[in-house]
């Protein structure tokens, strides 16, 4: 591949918490080879490709913390029921009926389509069929760390925790040299998978040098049950466990109390937060900004198409930022900058990428999208940062680079109207800024 | 104009609650001539325009319910902020500064461009220089409810209630005839505002036959403060006050107690909930499921871009949808049907608009919209409705059309990768629905 040189407007390296303009981003093969200013970068790299990015933001592409993609198949098929109700006669028959290879790679595919049209790069994923979402991330040229499902009950899939965890195994190796691909073991629930079963997980997950993920306290009655079940709360079983480490990814943790955040906080695990499930499926609030002053490590996902109904993680950072200035009581709380980090260097922490991905730095992976900030919607622009996280939306994202491949080009037209409204707030913002100063 | 015959793939009314295929719609000058199956309407109307929207869903354009549109100019200038902090330190005196008729007239129309390209195609506006907020709707062919606000404090505007009321009389009267328009007097809210001026604008909002718009107990503290200046809330207030009436827009409303709520829906009292608004200023979470059972009209709403941060009517519909489940641990409150009506039907009720738009239905004005639910984020398709509601992003607006005219067009492009999984998740779709059934 040549080298590319980036020009965006704004460049938003995420780490540090900087926005810089008149500066460059060189991709070579698939990494990011400098950041450096504009001038300086055409002058080292005369003969490179250049794109131009006049209104753009370039930043580290999104990173969807828990998601469950075959799903996109399910996308609306069952609305607006509680959620036994959804599961038990909409949801679970149909997955049973029809879940196969087939379904799987052609679900996950539907989902990596939508997420890089939506400025997401990566995803943590947690279904079944492995092989096939592993498929669908290297055909699609996306990154995918892909969670492999265990539970104690039978599915298509398999038949019980021992056949789970063999498939997930015999799948790892299958894989393993993959560049964009990853996996986790995953088992589903504290409700769905025993004791025995999750040490086991443990012990291999310890044995291959892999991450988990898990649902973990997206209910009440999760909790109740397992209260009534276990005579404790789940996450004090798994904590018995030796379930909460730095290499799990907890998602939803809506319901928690001040000790458990504590006990997430020292532990290092990490939480990917799914606001637009929690709140479709009435599980409740999630206390977002108090696990995030308390020093947990937050990313954020979308949870499946059959509970989002989207796999939008601008609405979803939008969302968090929203909802946590609500549930707190405090319009300060999840600002625009922590939203963004939560979306991209967050979840590679969480995945133990961080060296690789989830900002912009010389040697890190090119995952990077650019983002037309001159519509309507995102003008006049004091800030793109704000934009990016309050006003944007997944369409304007323009450009998408996976492993410093061009894997999406979106071009906007805009009518007369529009264009004069603005050049009129261009004008507005120049005269409010001036005298701001 | 020429007839214009459209074929959507859905035609969706609204009123009554029922999604039509093979229809056709027909827009005659102004107006919806009339709604009939397709082939019948090939063969009467065999010389007109004929609309191919074979992927698309048509429906009445959105209504939002509460807006300061002039305020895009302003988006994204302060975030983050207690309310009194960004108000105080930033908006007022930003607002200060710069309003006037051209601050007014170029954000106006930056918001109608916004909105028209989003689906919106009416907005229940409140600002100042009323005059240049109907002259951008005129030129920019936007259906608009202009409210001309009333306060006790001097402005760049106005110096006092009376200077207010006074300009808007004549606002009123020079716009007076003009068909996209109309009126509200608006007093601000009830902090603002003294009983003697609320019984004075009652008083002149009946001799002209107008409605009513009013920001009400949008945040505790505006309680709080009642409590202690009035000796009561201020819903009680108003209601001695003769303010509760069916032609008042109660904008927020997000603090009611069972009583209040009673009383709203007694009264007739329009609500707009505006959700995103009140959750980026901490403002708190609206019992919107319970007034709506209790059978208030409530639509929904943008508020100003300066605390949203976008004027996007899908993105406020869903949020309204996703909010109340969980406000209400209810994951069957506000379903898709209810929210979209809300944001048709409900906020045409709300401006004494109902005979005019708000649905489809022979007569009424041809206010529509054609959403293009081909795209990757809205397949397969089960429902469209659902779609509509929960995944749909604004952009995906193809056409609108307002009173007949059309003033937006917009295509997208779909690259290979995702046509290809487009093409599976068809089959997919075919597979679980013939199972289904």
């Amino acid at each position: 591949m040549p080298t590319t040189v980036l020009l965006p407007r704004w460049l938003i390296p995420i780490e540090p918490r900087r926005v810089l303009t008149e500066h460059a981003l060189i991709i070579e093969n698939d990494q990011i080879a400098a950041i450096l200013p504009a001038a300086e970068a055409l002058q080292r790299y005369a003969s490179a490709e250049i794109v131009h990015l006049p209104d753009h933001a370039l930043l580290p592409g999104l990173i969807n913390l828990h998601a469950h993609s075959a799903m996109t198949l399910l996308r609306g098929y069952a609305d607006d029921l509680a959620l036994m109700t959804w599961l038990n006669n909409h949801i679970w028959p149909a997955e049973g009926k029809h879940v196969s290879v087939g379904f799987v790679y052609d679900g996950s595919a539907l989902a990596i389509a939508e997420m890089i049209a939506g400025g997401t790069t990566c995803a943590n994923d947690m279904y079944f069929h492995h092989g096939a979402v592993a498929r669908a991330a290297i055909e699609g040229h996306f990154r995918m760390m892909v969670g492999c499902s265990i539970l104690e009950f039978p599915t298509p899939y398999a038949n019980n925790a021992q056949d789970y965890i063999d498939k997930a195994l015999s799948c790892i190796d299958e894989y393993r040299g993959e560049k964009l691909v990853g996996f986790t073991l995953a088992p589903h629930a504290p409700y769905t998978v025993s004791d025995e079963t999750f040490r086991l997980v443990i012990e291999h997950a310890d044995a291959l040098g892999i991450g988990l993920h898990c649902h973990i306290h997206e209910t009440q009655d999760e909790i109740d049950a397992s209260l009534k079940n276990h005579g404790m709360r789940p996450l004090e079983r798994l904590d018995g466990l030796g379930l909460l480490q730095q290499k799990l990814v907890a998602a939803h943790m809506v319901h928690t109390t001040d000790a458990e955040i504590a006990l997430l906080a020292q532990q290092g695990v990490n939480v990917s937060h799914n606001p637009a499930s929690n709140l479709k499926l009435a599980s409740g609030f999630a206390r977002i900004a108090d696990q995030v002053a308390a020093g947990i490590n937050v990313g954020i996902g979308t949870d499946g198409a059959a509970s989002n109904n989207k796999l939008d993680m601008f609405a979803e950072l939008r969302l968090a930022a929203l909802v946590a200035k609500a549930q707190s009581s405090n319009p300060e709380a999840l600002p625009a900058w922590q939203a963004l980090e939560m979306a991209t260097i967050h979840g590679a922490k969480a995945l133990g990428w961080q060296d690789r991905i989830g900002s912009l730095a010389v040697g890190k992976q090119a995952d990077l999208i650019a983002v037309n900030l001159a519509s309507a919607g995102t003008q006049p622009c004091y800030d793109p940062v704000s934009h990016l996280v309050y006003a944007a939306d997944r369409t304007q994202v323009s450009d998408v680079w996976i492993a410093g491949q061009p894997v999406y080009r979106q071009h906007a037209h805009v009518g007369a109207f529009a264009a004069t409204a603005l050049a009129r707030a261009h004008h507005w913002q120049k005269q409010i800024q001036e005298t701001h100063a």
